[in-house]
């Protein structure tokens, strides 16, 4: 079969051909149908970001956003032919007490392999293999978006975290706030524009009109905010404060100045993985805000079966046409190299085995 | 009776002779036992925060850790001679919704006034009337350490707030440690140390030995950190990675640097109410660490019932040789500004109005 491979040293990746997963025990054989891309694919082949190669290959196949239709489905609940998606990440011990609750999204980084970005083969093939317990059903009709469901279950997360996080008070969240108007932070607002948690929301990006991404804000009832024009720590004198802000920039100053975006009670979650940058900050400001308003900051990474059943759902609610403006590429496989490169005309681009 | 009150541009507090209150509609009239002194207090009669008198008055009756006994309880649910402690914030608008929830802890501060630290009198005289909603009892025996509720339930509030935004998943904190070793500190290292959320605990100082409050850490079982020679940030390398951190040192570089000694799914709460202090930071360690190992900041300012509640329950249980190794100084009323004095050789002084 087809597969999309990174080898050590080399810059660039390769469309290899590898025998077909063998199913163990009660492994699942998946049919792959798309794989979305992402900046962590990019990142893992500019070598800055995971790239380890499982145990006895030299080669990674990349992909961790994966929808397949399950083929051989061996003794699990599953069925031929149902739409599926993968978690991604498995642990390196079965017995730690993360894997035992399913919960590996809260395991320390070293303790775990992800598919597609270290330690595991990924998805980005004609076939993948997996123990049930990491898959996740979606439904049908939502097949051609279903890579959607991992970035959609770090948002699902990142909700869970912030809501409980305030569930000790009557939490009255009104304005959400999104970092980033690159893939994820416009899946992010989608989510938080459709659901039932917020009145309003926002999206900060750094581009002039016209704008694919601004026409996107826009048509979700979004409004659109230029950080060239408004810096985040003017943010609610300009507009409204946030209640929550999911950061998708990995700019290391906002993870400090959301702190000033954010209304008293305020949760801001982020998600970035910055490299080294060093600045200097208003401590005092941070400091002092945080306690008297008591405001949060939320370090979310990786998601668990529960966040990915909430984006299965969300996904099967939200109008097709939304998920349609968000897709502005699909390539086959042999124009992986294409799907990978960062364009601001591009919005989502997805690897296809159906081409 | 007599009050200890702070005029508006006087540098030196006053005890001075006033009415005593009449309780209005449902008040309680509650006859002053012993209230506790905190930086706080130093910070009001300094200038640097609070400090407005009551509407129509010239002068503002300090004091905020109250222990009273009920004299008058009117149609209340008290008994005459109950113990009892009071809330320190009341509503500007008894009709918003956090007045109505009793959660003025989680009040904008602008919406509120606190008794003894602006706009409202506080209990640090003969008498004073509230609302039976503001009281809270406490064990008759401990009438002599009730002031250390108020204090308790920041510390309570500050561990339910933890608990609460870790409950999404199976959480097995190990290690807690308290940055401080002022009055503060110590109350919340002792609860932390005799409560049963944690196997180790650890606390920060910059003081040599001897010194009464390294002492009184290893009394309690705790670990002492000497921050002149174990950096925040290489806390994790040299004793175990906090699960939590309780912050009470208002030092805004430890805002920033909680991060690095957390543990993975750590939560660090912070308590101190610095001024300006610019610095430079790693931001991008700060960012990613928060991030790939899940930890979080949160801001914690007051408490509600429920937490003075929960510290009047630690109170009855806590071994009466603990707390009375915290108070290290009773001074009658007119000893007031001894009673405010800030030494090294005494860790929590009282006003105590049955001298």
């Amino acid at each position: 079969m087809q597969a999309v491979a990174l080898y050590p040293e080399e810059p660039d990746l390769r469309v290899i051909e590898k025998p077909k997963p063998e199913p163990v025990e009660d492994e699942v054989l998946v049919r792959t149908l798309h794989i979305g891309v992402d900046g962590s694919d990019r990142r893992i082949v500019a070598g800055e970001i995971g790239g380890d190669c499982p145990d006895g290959d030299d080669h990674l196949v990349i992909g961790h956003e994966a929808v397949g239709v399950v083929e051989e489905p061996n003794s699990s609940r599953f069925e031929p032919g149902d739409v599926v998606t993968a978690l991604v990440r498995r642990p390196k011990d079965p017995g730690s007490s993360f894997a035992e609750n399913t919960e590996l999204d809260m395991a320390p980084p070293g303790t775990v392999h992800e598919c597609g970005i270290t330690g595991e083969h990924g998805y980005m093939a004609e076939y993948f293999t997996a123990e049930p317990k990491y898959l996740v059903s979606l439904p049908e009709d939502r097949k051609d978006y279903g890579f959607f469901a991992e970035p959609a279950s770090i948002v699902e997360k990142a909700l869970e975290q912030a809501f409980t996080a305030r569930s000790g008070f009557d939490w009255r969240p009104e304005n959400a706030f999104v970092l980033g108007n690159g893939n994820l932070g416009l899946l992010a607002l989608a989510r938080l524009s459709t659901g039932q948690e917020f009145d309003r929301t926002y999206c900060l990006g750094r581009r002039d009109r016209p704008d694919p991404t601004i026409a996107f804000i826009e048509s979700v009832g979004a409004t659109y905010v230029n950080s060239r024009e408004t810096e985040l720590r003017e943010f609610q004198n300009i507009h409204n404060p946030a209640d929550f802000i999911f950061e998708t920039t990995g700019h290391p100053p906002h993870a400090v100045e959301v702190v000033s975006a954010l209304g008293p009670n305020g949760i801001a979650t982020l998600q970035g993985i910055p490299g080294e940058s060093a600045f200097e900050i208003d401590g005092g400001e941070f400091h002092s805000e945080l306690v008297v308003n008591n405001k949060g900051l939320l370090g979310v990474v990786n998601s668990q079966k529960s966040h990915f059943q909430a984006a299965g759902e969300w996904l099967s609610e939200a109008p097709e046409s939304l998920l349609d403006e968000l897709v502005t590429g699909v390539y086959a496989v042999d124009e992986v190299e294409t799907a990978l490169e960062d364009s601001d005309d591009e919005i989502k681009t997805v690897v296809s085995f159906e081409r």
